[in-house]
C-alpha cells in the first residue's frame, strides 16, 4: 500500500492539507465512454489530482491521447492503455476511477484488480452505490479483498448516490419520526441537447418506446439501490420493491424547436420505484424527464415529524454533477478507513478546493 | 470500554442490528434544562436506546423523577443525580447526552468525565459543532483523550449541526465549483408560543433590544462554528469572520393574537454571519426570525457551477430537530472511531426505526 496523501479521522483544513498532502494524489481513470471523458477536465482542474494514466479496452482508443480524446484541444501526454493492471503498476496510481459498466457482474474483476493494485476505487457504476441489500455476498468479497489491500472503495454519482438517496436519508437526521418519503426528480428536456432528448424517447411512437424498454436502452439504473439505500439506513426491511418504465404521453401536438411530438406519442420517460413495507407503499421515488414538462426540480418530501419539503430550484444537472461528485468523493475515501462504503458511511463528500 | 452495541465500518441492517445490538444502548443525560427535558422522550421511544441515568447539578432537581419533570405524566424510575461521573459509572452507561452549556469552556470538565468514564458523547453545545478551527488545542486535547478511552465524541444539533453547515456543504458534493454560499433561515414567528416570541425580542423597545444583546440573552450562538465548518470542508481559509446582531425593525404597527407592535419597535431578530476570503464575502448566514415575515423556510444558495438553490418550505421547527438530531446522531457516533468529531466525518447521521 502506498502513503496515503490525507490523513484519517481529523477534519481537513487548509493547512493539513498543506502539511500531509505535499504530493498530489495520482489517479488513473478506467472506462472513456462520454461520462469517463467528461470527467477528464474535472480530475485535470484539481490541484490536489494528478492524472497519471488513462485505460479502455477499446482497441481503437489505444495509444491516443486522452487531452485529445476528451476534446480538450491540447495534449496531455496521458495515453491511452488497455491493461487496468499494469497501467495502476506502472503509474504507481492512489486512485482509480470507474466509469465504465452500470452491473455488478461485469465491475467486478475490474474492481478486485484495482483493489489489488493497491488502488482507491470511485466508481460510477449504478448498482455500486448500494449493493448491500442485493448482492451481499459480492459486498463481503469485496469488503475482505479492500480490508487486506488497504484500500477503501466507493460507488457514487449524482443519481444513484445523491439526489434520490443520501440527500433524503440526510434530511431525515432532524426527524423524530418517518412514515414515508417521496422523491421527485423532473426534468424539462425541451431545453438539453437532442441527444438527451433521444435518449429519454420524446418524439418515439409507443411500439418504439416500448421496444427500448425491451432492448434496455431506455432503463435508467439505480433506483433499487437508491430504495435500499434509504431502508436500510432507516432500519427498514423492505418485503417488495418495484422499478416500473412507463412513457410519458402526449394529449395534444408538442411542438419544440429540435422536433414535434404528436399527441399519442412519447414526450419522455416516467420511471418509479417503490419500496413496501408492512402491505404500504413507504418509499417512492419518481424520475420523470421529458420534453413537456413546465419545470424541472429536484424534490424531497418526508412525511413525519417534522414533516420535510425540500426542493432544488432548477433541479440538478445529471452529467456535471456525476462528474463532480465522483472527484469529490476521493477526498472522503481517502480519509475512510479500508473496505467497501456507501455515501452513508464515508465522511461527508463536498467540494473542496485544489 | 464497554463493548459497543453497534457495529464498525459495515453499514446497520435490520438483520445487524438484531445479531449485534442484542442489548439496548444505554444513556445517560446530563443537563436538564428545557431542551434537556425536551429530548427524554425522545430517548424513551427509541428501542435501541434504555434511558438509565440523568443528572443536573441544580440541588432543586436533585432525587426528582425525569418522567414527572419532563411532564411525560409517569414515573420513569430515573431520579436525577448531582454527579456525572459517578452515575455513568453506577449505570454502566454507553453514551451520554450533554445538553448543558453553549461554550467549550465550562463544557470541558464535563466532557473529560464523560470520556473518563468509557461514555460515548453527543452534546447540543453550539460551540462543539466545529471547534477544530476557533479552539485548536481543546479539540487536540479531546480527541487525544477520546481515543485514549475508546469512544467517539460529537457536537450536534440543528442550527449549528445541520441547516447551516452540514446541508450546505452536503449540497456541494454535486459541485464542480463553488464561489460562494449564502443560507437564509427565515422564521415566522407569529405564529410560534409566546415564549419564542419574547425569546427573539419581539414586542422591545430598540433600547431593550441592545440591553438584551449587551446581556447576551439573545444571541444565537454557533454561526462561527457554522462558517467554520463550511469553510474547512471546501479547503478555504477565511481571513475574518463577523457575526452581527440587529433588530428587525417595524416600519408600521403589526397586531397579532398575543402582542401588538408599534412601527420603530422590534418585530424580532436578524443575525449574519459572514465569512471573508481575499477581500470577499465568500460564506452568508442570515439568521432571521420576526413576528412579521410572511413565511418560513430554510434556504440553500450554492453559487458555482451548477448553481443550486435549495428551500425547505416552511423551514425546519428548531427544538424538536435539535432533540431528534441529537438522538439520531447516537448510531453514527457508536459506528465512528474513537475520537473528536464533526458532523462531516462521522457516518451519515439519519433518523432509524428502534
Amino acid at each position: 500500500m502506498r502513503i496515503r496523501p490525507f490523513s484519517l479521522d481529523v477534519p481537513l483544513t487548509t493547512k493539513d492539507l498543506n502539511l500531509m498532502n505535499p504530493k498530489k494524489s495520482r489517479v488513473v481513470i478506467c472506462g472513456l465512454g462520454p461520462l469517463g471523458l467528461l470527467t477528464v477536465p474535472f480530475i485535470l482542474e484539481r490541484a490536489s489530482l494528478e492524472l497519471v494514466g488513462a485505460v479502455d479496452i477499446d482497441p481503437q482508443l489505444a495509444g491516443r491521447d486522452v487531452g485529445e480524446l476528451a476534446g480538450l484541444g491540447r495534449v496531455l501526454g496521458v495515453k491511452v492503455r488497455p491493461d487496468l493492471e499494469k497501467t495502476l503498476r506502472d503509474t504507481e496510481a492512489h486512485v482509480c476511477i470507474l466509469t465504465t459498466v452500470s452491473d455488478l457482474a461485469r465491475l467486478k474483476p475490474q474492481l478486485e484488480t484495482a483493489i489489488r493494485a493497491g488502488a482507491y476505487v470511485v466508481s460510477t457504476c449504478e448498482e455500486l452505490s448500494y449493493p448491500w441489500t442485493t448482492a451481499p455476498d459480492f459486498c463481503h468479497q469485496i469488503d475482505q479483498l479492500a480490508r487486506e489491500n488497504g484500500v477503501a472503495v466507493l460507488g457514487t454519482g449524482v443519481n444513484p448516490g445523491f439526489l434520490m438517496d443520501f440527500l433524503p436519508q440526510a434530511l431525515t437526521a432532524v426527524c423524530r419520526k418517518v412514515e414515508r418519503v417521496i422523491v421527485q426528480r423532473v426534468q424539462d428536456a425541451s431545453k438539453r441537447r437532442i441527444p438527451f432528448q433521444k435518449k429519454i424517447g420524446a418524439g418515439l411512437s409507443l411500439e418504439e418506446f416500448a421496444q427500448k424498454i425491451k432492448d434496455g436502452t431506455l432503463r435508467h439504473v439505480g433506483l433499487t439501490e437508491s430504495l435500499h439505500m434509504i431502508a436500510s439506513q432507516f432500519g427498514w426491511k423492505l418485503e417488495r420493491t418495484q422499478d416500473v418504465i412507463e412513457p410519458v404521453v402526449a394529449s395534444e401536438r408538442w411542438v419544440g424547436e429540435t422536433m414535434t411530438v404528436q399527441p399519442g406519442m412519447a414526450l419522455g420517460v416516467l420511471q418509479t420505484g417503490r419500496g413496501f413495507r408492512d402491505g404500504q407503499e413507504v418509499i417512492t421515488l419518481v424520475f420523470r424527464a421529458s420534453v413537456g414538462e413546465p419545470d424541472s426540480y429536484d424534490r424531497v418530501l418526508i412525511e413525519g415529524e417534522p414533516r420535510i419539503d425540500s426542493t432544488i430550484k432548477g433541479g440538478v444537472h445529471g452529467d456535471t454533477a456525476t462528474c463532480a461528485i465522483t472527484v469529490n468523493a476521493i477526498r472522503s475515501i481517502m480519509k475512510a478507513a479500508p473496505g467497501l462504503h456507501t455515501m452513508v458511511d464515508v465522511p461527508s463528500v463536498a467540494w473542496f478546493e485544489g
